[in-house]
């Protein structure tokens, strides 16, 4: 087997965002040579997640939007005492840390309408997602 | 390493609905020959998701009614604007567009209980899975 | 391809909770003697899931009591005439059935405050998740 790895760093500037990281992804999968296998992206923080889905700016804003109406910030956690982004791990956990794509003829199987977005849960911050290609 | 891949058709019926595709799955899984290994089943479209669980079907009707009441259609997205089916987008970007299951001694790992679902958020619609077996 | 593969079993001691089984999945790996590939834990349940966030147990806490408020138990289910646990199924649902975590130079690429739960939502029982590298 082949496996090629590669690290994607990530700047986020709200404290919920969704950043299309696509093309970085599709850059790494040219960068491999590799042609066919699959692609896992994983992020290794507690309060960030990936998420497939379109690229259409209300859209986004309507992701974040309900997850903060289903998880809201300051709920009476009990993390809370200790960190006050108890809300931010919670909904890291209900979307999870990765996604796996397959990769066909040189190019991931996206769908015509699905783009990968980072997920920040508690920003603004610095954050790596690992992009492992198994063949 | 040994790669298998095909795409599975698949005709739904309602707006929402869980279409249970186990049997298509293990037609593939025979189909390759492969005993050992791992299997994606990915779903490339915006609007639908894969669950594993229990094919029952209240069960089936309780899973889609609680992620219509989590995720209610029309609740004032602004996507809506463009396309009125937000609540579909969000509802699939909750369960996720792939699930893997191990594959062992020429059977799926699942559990007695366990079947694989194609969970349709915006239909009834024509759709597309790939089945993904790396060995 | 390399495939290594081990069960791992689980005693659950409540209704509802997660138990960080980390330790187990390094012991797998550390057995395996893999150095790069991905490791997929898998549970073959339909009442229970995969989680990875931080071993914090205030947060373990507020993950559980979120979810019960998503999903609240006996709220109407029509599975819950069959059998009483129609909540746990949802949940379950909600959080997925497994997780993927990339191996690099023999360490599961974990970020530092990442642990890996097994998520019971219908105990206590006697539970199995199988560990699956892929190299």
């Amino acid at each position: 087997m082949t496996i090629f790895s590669q690290e994607v760093r990530i700047k986020t500037k709200d404290h919920i965002e969704l950043v299309n990281i696509t093309s970085k992804v599709n850059e790494i999968v040219k960068k491999s040579g590799i042609s066919d296998g699959s692609v896992l992206i994983y992020s290794p923080h507690t309060t960030s997640a990936i998420i497939i889905n379109e690229p259409e700016y209300r859209l986004e804003d309507d992701i974040v939007t309900t997850l903060k109406k289903l998880v809201p910030k300051g709920a009476g956690y009990k993390h809370d005492r200790i960190d006050n982004n108890a809300h931010s791990h919670i909904q890291a956990s209900l979307i999870g840390a990765s996604e796996t794509i397959p990769l066909i003829k040189g190019n991931l199987y996206l769908g015509s309408w699905q783009a990968i977005f980072f997920a920040e849960f508690d920003g603004p911050r610095t954050r790596t997602v690992l992009v492992q290609i198994l063949s």
